[in-house]
C-alpha cells in the first residue's frame, strides 16, 4: 500500500542508484528542463499521465506509484528548517545575507510586491572560469504587484 | 556612542527615505554593482575608505559611522530564521522546495562540493514580458570541491 | 529619527486611541477598502503620495513618517510564529486544521498551484444570524499554476 | 491491529489514488459539503455511523477503520507549525500579514470576542476571471464574546 | 506617548507595588470578580468607560491610559511559550499531562467540540484541609460542539 | 517485546474502539475517579496490580502489557509543545492568557508558592445551562508553599 | 518608574559590582543560607519586610526597590531554554544524561511521584580533593507521590 | 542487526520489566554505583567487557548487544529539549530557576571556571523527615578552572 | 531496497561492533587520512568506487550499499541543532563562547571573508601531557574573502 | 549605572573602532595570546585586577566598567543558537559535519570521556599556501575521562 509521495520518492532514490541513471537523462526522456524534471522526481511537482509513466518506466515504478506521481505532492523537501547540508545552506545563507537586499533592489525597481516561486523558472549551468568553474543560475519569476482594493 | 554596526543601518536608512535617495544611485556613486552596495549598506558587506566615505556623504553620517562602515560585520540580515516577509519567503521557498534538486544537479555536474556563497555575485534584471515583466536573476557561485585528505 | 516603519505603526497606534478614530473612517478618506486601509497603517501596506498625505493628517504624523509610509515595509504583522492572540490564534487553527483540505480542494479544482497572498482581497462583514451573528469573511486570490519548462 | 485515526487516514489517502476517486463525488455520497467531508476525511473531523459506513464503503475500509471514523480525532494536519507547502503556507502569510488587520477590524465592529474556529464553515469555489480564475473563499464563523463575570 | 497597552499594564505594576492595592480590592471597586479584573488589569481584557476609570483613578493613569483600557488588548501573557515559572508551570503541565484525559473525558460525555475559554469563568479559592490547604479552582466553559455543514 | 509504555497505550486505544468501551464503565470497574483511570489508559499514571489486571482484562492485554501498566511512565501526553487539538489548544490558551492572572491571585492569598500538579485531583463534569451546557471543572491542589532556609 | 523584578535585579548586580560585596556576606546579614539568599537577590525568592529592608540597605536601593522585593517575582533566570553559559549547562548536561537514570532510581525508591522543587534546599560547599577541589553540592526536596482518587 | 545503542536500551527496558529486575540489584552484580549502572543500562555510559556480560546475563541479551554495551553511546536521555515529564522537568527547574545563583556562588568560591559533569558522581539516597520522607542527592564535580594562556 | 544513504551508515555502524573493526584500521586500507574516511564511513563523504569497494570488503556491505557509498550524501550528523552528547557539546560551545573572538582574530588577519569547511582538514591525535593527555586538533581551511564587484 | 557585562563589552566595542586599536596589540599590552585576550574583551573571560585595568586604559572605560571585568560573565557569544554570520556558521557546520567523526576518534584513542572546553586553548595563524593562504588553528583541550564509581 503507497499512502504517500514519499514513498515514491524513496523508490525513485533507491531505483536511480541500483541502475545508475543521471537526471539529465532522464529529463531528455519525459522532454522538459533538468531542474523542473528533477523536482518532480524528488516529490516537489506534479507529473501528467504520460510524463508519469516515462519515469516509471524509467525508475521501474509499480502502477500504484506511476498513480501517485500524477497527484499534487505536498511540498518542501527539507528535513529541518535551517538546512544542514552545506550545498543547500549556502543557498539558505544568501537570502539570509543578501534576503533585505534582494528585497530592496526588487521593490525600487517594480514597487511593492513579490518574486513569484510559482510563475518561476530555474536554470543550472556550469560556467567555465580560468579560476576555477562556477556555478551558473538564472532564476526567472514573474512579479506579482499588491493592489490596492 | 555607536557601539554596533546595526546602528549604522539604522542611521542609512533613516536618511535614504529623508533624503530619498536611490540604491542604484548610490551604487553608481560607489563604484560597484546596486547588489553589493545595497548589501553594504544594509550591514553585510564591509567598505573600504574610500567607499566609506562616499556611503558616509551620501547619507550624512558622522565619523564614527563611517569607522563602522570599515568593520567586517555580523552578517544575517533577518529577524527569523524563516522569514516573515512575503518577497523574502518566496526565496525561502525555492530553497525548500527545490533545495534538493538544487544539490542533485550540482553534484551530477561536479561532483561533491558546494558552489560558494562567498566567492560569489548576483545580478536582479527586470525582464519584459508581454504576459507581466519578471524578476530575472543570476546568481554565480564558484564550485568549491571537496577533497580527500 | 525614524528608522523603521514599526516606528510609525507605532504613532498610529498612539495617535488613534488618542483621537478615538475608526479604520472604517480612516479607510472612507483614503478612498480604500478598510482591509486594505487597515494593513497599510498597520504597516503591511505601501501607501502612495497622496494616500499617505491623508494618513498622515488624520493621525497626526510628522512629514518623516509620512515618507516612511510610501517604503515597502518589511512584512508580518505577528510577535510569534503561533499567535498567542485568540482571535488570530482561531485563523492559524483554521489553517492548522483544515489546511489539506483546502490544498486538496483547490487542487482537484485547478490542479497543481496555490492561491496567491498577492493578487489578493479580503472583505470582512457582520452577518446578522438569530443564533448569534457571525462574522463574514470573503478570501478572494488568483489562482496561479505551476507550469512545466 | 489500529491504534490511531492517522493509520486510517493513511488507509483512505492510498485507496484514493488507487481508486481515482474525487472529493466531490466522495461529499455527494456523504450528503455533506465537500470541505466538511474532506475534512473528515483526512482525519480532522468525526462522522457518524451511517457517515462512516459510506465513508468506508468508498475507500473500502475493514470494520476496525469505518469505528475509528467515528472516533474524535487528535486534530492538526500539518506536520510543522510554519507549513513548507506553498499552497498552505499562503494561508500561513494571510494570517501573518492580515493577523493584525482582522483583528482591529472584527474588535471595530463586534467589541471584545473571537471569531469562532468550531461554529464555523468554509465554501471553497472557482471564481471566473478573465484575468485568471480566482479561488473564492467564504468563512463564516460565529461572533463569540468575552462575558464580564 | 503610549502605543501598547504593554505600557499600561507596567503602569498598573509599578503603582500596585508603590501604592500596596491588593487585587480583590480592585474588583471590588469595578465591581466584578478579582479573576476578570486582574486579567484586565495585566492586559488580557477590555474594559468599559466606567471600569477603566476606575482602574485609571486606582493606579494613578493618566487619561491616555485610561483610553488604551479600553481597547481590545492583543492577549497573551507570556514570555517563552513553556512558561518558567514554577507556578505557572505546574498549569502547562497539568495540560501537557492530562491533555488527552481531558479530551476523552469532554467528548464522551459532549461528542465533538471544545470546552470554550471564550465564553469562559474562572473562580479561584483557598480550600481548608488539615494536611495543607488547598487551591480550588473551578472552570467553567461553555461546550461548543463541531457541526456537520 | 514491549519496549515502552507508549506500546502499551496504543493497544488499550486499539481495543476501545474495537470493543467500544467507555472511560466512565472503565473507571467503575477499576474503582477510581474517571479522570484518574483515564489518565492512566492513557500513559499518565501508574496501575498498582490489581488495577492493571482489571484494565488488562477489560482491554484484551497480554501479561508483558499488565507488567507494563505498574511501571511509572515516562509522562507527557502532547506530540507537539503547543498542542494543535482545538480542545487541548484552549486549556493551553487559558494558562497563557490567564497565566500571570492565576499567579497573582494564589499568591495574594497564600504568599509564594505553587498549587501542586502532583498532589492534585480533577473533575469533569456537565453543567446544564439553557443557553448552552457547559463544561465544569473542579481542580484542586495543595498549595505548596516556598521556605526559607 | 519600576515596573518588574528584573529592573531590581538589575540594580543589584550593578551595586553588588560597585561595592565589591560578597554573597557569602549577604547572607550573613539576611540570617538565611547563601543558597536563598542570593536566589532572592537575583529575583528568584520573595524576601519578607525586614529581610527586603536589609538587602535594601546593602545595596543601596530605593525604597520602590524594596517594596518590589516583597512581591513574588516571576520565577526562571536564563535568558534561554538551553543555557549557554559553560557552568549552567553542566547541570542542564547533567539533567540531559542523567534524567532517566534520576527518574529511575527516585521511583524504585518511592513509587510514582516527584522530588518538589519547593519543599527544597541547596547547599554548595568546597570538598577538598588532593587531585583537585570539588562542587560538593546537596539537593533536599520533599517527595511528593502521585495518588489515586 | 542491531546499528544502535538505543536498540539495546529498549532490549533492557523490556527485559527489566518482563523479569522484574531492580536497578539496585543490577548494580549489585555489576559492582557500582546504582547511579552510574543505572545510566549505563540507559544508554548513558560504557561498560568494559566484564560488566558488559553480567548485564547481558542479567537482562538476557544477545552477544551482539554485550558488544554494543562496550562502545561509547551518543548520549542524552531525553527526547525534547525542555523535558515533559514532571519529575525530570522539576530537576530542570532547578536549573532554570537556581541557575545564575549556583553560578555565582561557585564563582565567589572558585573563581571562574565551571564544576565537571564527567569527573562527577551522584548519590540518591531516602532521607527520613516526619513532615514527608525527603529525597537526598549528593552531586560531586571536580571543579576546573578556566586559565589564560 | 537501499533508499537513502542512513541506511548504509547503520550497516557500517552495526558490522564495526560485529566485528571489532577500528577507524585508523580502516583508513589505512582506504588510504587516506582517519578523520575524512570515518567521516565518509559516517555518511557525510562520497567514496570513489574503489575506496567504496574497500569498504564495502571491510564492512560486508552488499553491492547496493557499495553503489550507495559512491553519491553524495545530503550532509549533517546531528539528531538536534544543539548536541546533546557532552563530546559534540563542547565543541558547539567553543564555537558558542569563542565564536566571536574566531571572527575577529581572522578578519583582523584576512579581512572580510571566512574559513572554509569545505576546502578544510582536521587533524586529531593525542598530545602527552603530565598532568594528563590533550586532544590535539588541527584545523587548515582555505581562507575565502569576500569581493567586491 | 552598568548592570551586566554585555554594556562594558558594548563599550569596548564603540572604543575599539573609534580609536583603530587591534587585538593582537591589546594582547600584547595585557601579556596573553591574542585569543584569550580578545575573548575577554568580548565579554566570554575574567581578567585580574592588573589585567582589567590595562584593558581599561587602552578602551578609556570607567573604573565602574574595569570592576566588571572582573566578574565571571555570563558566557556565551551568539545572538541565536544556530549563528547566521556566515565565518562563525562555517565552524557549526564543521561540528555538526564532522561531529561524529570527532567523537569515533576521540574515542578510539582515548575512550569514554570528553575533549575539555575548560582546560582549553586555542592558537589561530594564517599559513601560507599558494593555492590561496590557509587559516591555521589549533585547540588543545585535556582529555578528560568518564570514570565508573
Amino acid at each position: 500500500m503507497i499512502s504517500s509521495r514519499a514513498q515514491v520518492t524513496e523508490m525513485i532514490a533507491a531505483a536511480k542508484v541500483r541502475k545508475g541513471l543521471k537526471w539529465a537523462d532522464v529529463a531528455k526522456e519525459v522532454g522538459l528542463s533538468k531542474e523542473w524534471t528533477t523536482a518532480g522526481c524528488l516529490g516537489q511537482m506534479t507529473f501528467d499521465k504520460k510524463q508519469a509513466e516515462i519515469v516509471g518506466k524509467l525508475f521501474d515504478l509499480p502502477d500504484e506509484a506511476v498513480a501517485w506521481l500524477q497527484i499534487v505532492p505536498y511540498k518542501g523537501s527539507l528535513p529541518t528548517a535551517i538546512p544542514t547540508d552545506p550545498l543547500i545552506y549556502r543557498w539558505y545563507e544568501i537570502v539570509n545575507v543578501y534576503g533585505t537586499t534582494i528585497k530592496e533592489l526588487i521593490h525600487e525597481e517594480f514597487g511593492d510586491g513579490i518574486m513569484s516561486a510559482i510563475d518561476f523558472s530555474m536554470d543550472i549551468q556550469r560556467e567555465s572560469d580560468p579560476k576555477g568553474d562556477r556555478v551558473h543560475v538564472v532564476l526567472s519569476g514573474k512579479f506579482l504587484p499588491y493592489k490596492t482594493y
